[in-house]
């Protein structure tokens, strides 16, 4: 191998180590920590988040990789793949001081604890102060960034490389309003029943139901696991190390199985991530977008169709005979498709869930351009919602305050999940095509084929193509919003016989 | 604040921080990693404690403790302490290349990895290539100091400050015919009942019974947290979060109890230490003597004492009423207080545990003067255990894989145990002293007065006192076995009437 590529593996192998202990930190500061352990998590995550940054970001990294680009010129390699990626990883990371990146630790670790309070109590006024501080850190650190086509650009380039805030609000322009005709067709048809989802389910086994569901997915225990936290999400400690988090809703019960699918979905992404690229900047998923494809798939395209429940619908009702007592499968099926404007992101159907991300980009291009102020935010939420889905938060719990992200600093991130959504429809399309008895295989409650696929066609590459190139790659054409409708027209005019 | 001072705080608080967060990723190995974890583990251990140890021994560092030497020269102010303790624990680290400490985290995340299946399977000969290793560490490590008195002494005084294996070898010389003969005594005489102990206990309820005499010990909560793990240990990441683990052992159903009070006395200590100190080197527990004879406290002065029981075995009886059917209060404490040489040290009475952290000093001793060989060590452990207690262990998993210790890289450990011991009963005849009516507060479930008197005599002044310092300055000697060896002899002549 390269003298100077062994090298750079050595020093980015020390800062991908320091990465990965910074989810292991965040990890147990939702599932664990008790609430005093706030303060000192604070102060160890800055403290790690600067010499991780010090490490990404020495001189020793820059000369390495100025004379790496000449060695190994040709994006196709993967020692090439490795180097570019390094590079557009140093770059920004470069222009970042060590002070503002420990600052943002501190700043984030006490939001997210305030966070946890205010959501607790619904009171959005112990959460403001620190998301004020939130967003005066994102505007700086795009002040260190040269000036972009729009400032929202710097934030959105790291959770999807390469994407810019024109390109997203294209797309969700011309998904918008075929999202909304459809929606309101949907509304005027005869609406489906849904009573038999909110009895009160077993919690525990809800969640063992969850986890035989993913399980059966190929979702490895061996390198992962599934615990409570108020939010779920997935976090990757390495390849073999990738876990998921869930709750339970009194009022939802049947959420917490969506999740687990979901999360799986992420998860399995990063468990088929190239594991020669462990420790490197290639290992892991490329973009939240292409992760959000992944766990949508899993959660979606097949979590709620047909065939997935002709298979574990006879399960579930073995499972909660009383609860499920005289619902036919297709009224199952139709119960948890139903399309209805409500409050909560994370629960909300496949029809209005995209619009949920688009208020909250508007509002998060809005606080970066300084157009909206923190304190008005509960308002805006609340008028945007009733705006664009006709339904109002009684309290900011089940507004404003819903998503974990703000309280965490990640701002740029909301409009992956629509773009994500687009991408599954694309994928799924492509994989009908390659696999043509799916359907029924997914009827018999086999996932192999599918997870092979996704393993070959996504996952194996981890970051080496950029996203928009690997979705051209793997389905012939840009992200785009064409299946992503046709498949939500097609699903739902059957169900609510449009 | 001096602006040295100030200087070597802001270092060595990143220093506190990376060990705490060492501990973080070790407690997250023990409680949740699932096994493909191990391998990255290990590297993320290796990365960060690598970073820890180069931090730790800087120039910086060096050079600025040499200034604070003279700045400071007082011992007895906390200025002063913070700079003996600081520059102790410097040239000592500084002795440690970084790549000794890297490998030895590599080798023991292994180690610990083939310790869980050993002990699973009860096949030394999967953990023995990995206690090669370990102990070869072990004879580098001391190859790094200047030659002591004995090899062992460099080992030893990692954990006790000051302690020389001839002291330890004096103390335990004298100890053990003592003890030795007043089992002799015990076993002559007619032995106590004790099979309610062994009936199949709810495993639940076990635990949360733990978690009900600990919370009333003062255990604080939001500073801390229990779970399952192999084998129950303390772990600190923060004075304000201390977490404990326990296990369950279906044939010794009510032993969680008395881990859930030892490894909270622990716990108690931590929570205990001087908030000032946090973030420097006088933080935390002194040595492990010290830890241990407050963990011991709990667990057996206070914990199988005849006026706790008075208190807790009416509510023991109310949750296990068809276990203790029939049972009194003292055939109960007598059976607790059962003394009957057997096989695992943690789960020992207090008459013989002391004979188990000999024999295991003495393998320790004989391994790396290079008189014992790892592959010896079954027959050998066996061997002693029949001269020492006459029982031997049926299999590994309960002779010499029992322990965790070896397979972290912990050799010059174990007689820190005994010596705990002996302070717990030093420090229990001044406590007595101090609160005439301790017993009668022990006997109404109130323990403020004790645990103030631990607070106020020994948790509050952390690292600044050399432990045999801290113990001659609260109990008036240094460690020695006379309150230990009369405690028992009290104790014991009264429930066997010797």
């Amino acid at each position: 191998m390269s003298k100077n590529l062994k090298r750079l593996k050595t020093l980015l192998g020390e800062v991908a180590d320091l990465r990965h202990i910074q989810s292991v930190l965040e990890w147990d500061q939702n599932v664990n920590m008790p609430p005093g352990g706030s303060e000192a998590r604070g102060q160890q995550m800055a403290t790690l988040g600067r010499i991780a940054h010090q490490k990404a970001t020495s001189r020793q990294v820059g000369k390495l990789l100025e004379a790496l680009k000449t060695e190994f010129p040709d994006p196709e390699t993967d020692e090439g793949a490795l180097v570019r990626v390094a590079a557009r990883d140093y770059e920004k990371a470069a222009r970042v001081p060590s002070s503002f990146v420990a600052k943002q630790a501190i700043v984030t670790t006490r939001a997210f604890e305030a966070w946890v309070e205010a959501k607790g109590k619904s009171d959005f006024s112990i959460f403001r102060p620190h998301l004020e501080k939130v967003v005066d850190l994102a505007q700086k650190y795009i002040s260190f960034f040269p000036p972009a086509d729009h400032p929202y650009d710097t934030l959105l380039d790291d959770y999807e490389p390469g994407m810019k805030t024109a390109e997203v609000q294209e797309i969700f322009n011309a998904l918008r309003p075929r999202q909304v005709e459809l929606i309101k067709a949907i509304i005027s048809a005869k609406q489906v029943r849904d009573d038999f989802l909110y009895k009160k389910y077993n919690e525990q086994k809800v969640w063992e139901f969850g986890e035989a569901i993913i399980t059966r997915f190929g979702y490895d225990w061996n390198c992962g696991r599934q615990d409570k936290a108020p939010h779920p999400f997935q976090t990757t400690f390495s390849v073999n190390d990738t876990r998921i988090t869930n709750r339970f809703e009194e009022n939802n019960p049947l959420a917490t199985l969506f999740s687990a699918m979901h999360e799986a979905g992420h998860a399995m992404y990063e468990q088929g991530s190239n594991p020669a690229y462990e420790r490197t900047p290639l290992a892991g998923g490329v973009s939240l977008a292409v992760h959000e494809s992944q766990s949508r798939l899993w959660e979606n395209l097949v979590g709620r169709s047909l065939p997935f429940w002709e298979y574990f619908f006879p399960k579930l009702k073995k499972a909660f005979p009383s609860k499920l007592e005289g619902v036919k499968l297709k009224q199952f099926y139709k119960a948890i498709n139903k399309v209805q404007p409500s409050l909560i992101r994370v629960n909300a159907d496949e029809a209005t869930y995209n619009l949920h991300v688009m208020l909250r980009l508007e509002l998060e291009i809005g606080m970066i351009e300084g157009k909206i102020a923190v304190k008005d935010l509960p308002e805006i939420w609340n008028a945007k919602m009733e705006e664009y889905l006709g339904v109002v938060p009684p309290n900011d719990a089940q507004g404003v305050l819903q998503d974990v992200h703000w309280s965490s600093g990640l701002m740029g991130y909301f409009s992956t999940y629509a773009l994500g959504n687009l991408v599954s429809a694309q994928l799924w399309q492509k994989i009908n095509e390659d696999i043509g008895d799916l359907e029924d295989r997914i009827r018999n409650g086999s996932f192999e084929a599918l997870l092979a696929w996704l393993r070959e066609k996504v996952h194996i590459h981890s970051r080496k193509y950029d996203p928009q190139e690997l979705v051209q790659r793997v389905t012939g054409s840009k992200i785009n919003a064409d299946p992503y409708i046709r498949y939500l027209t097609e699903k739902y005019s059957a169900i609510y016989e449009l």
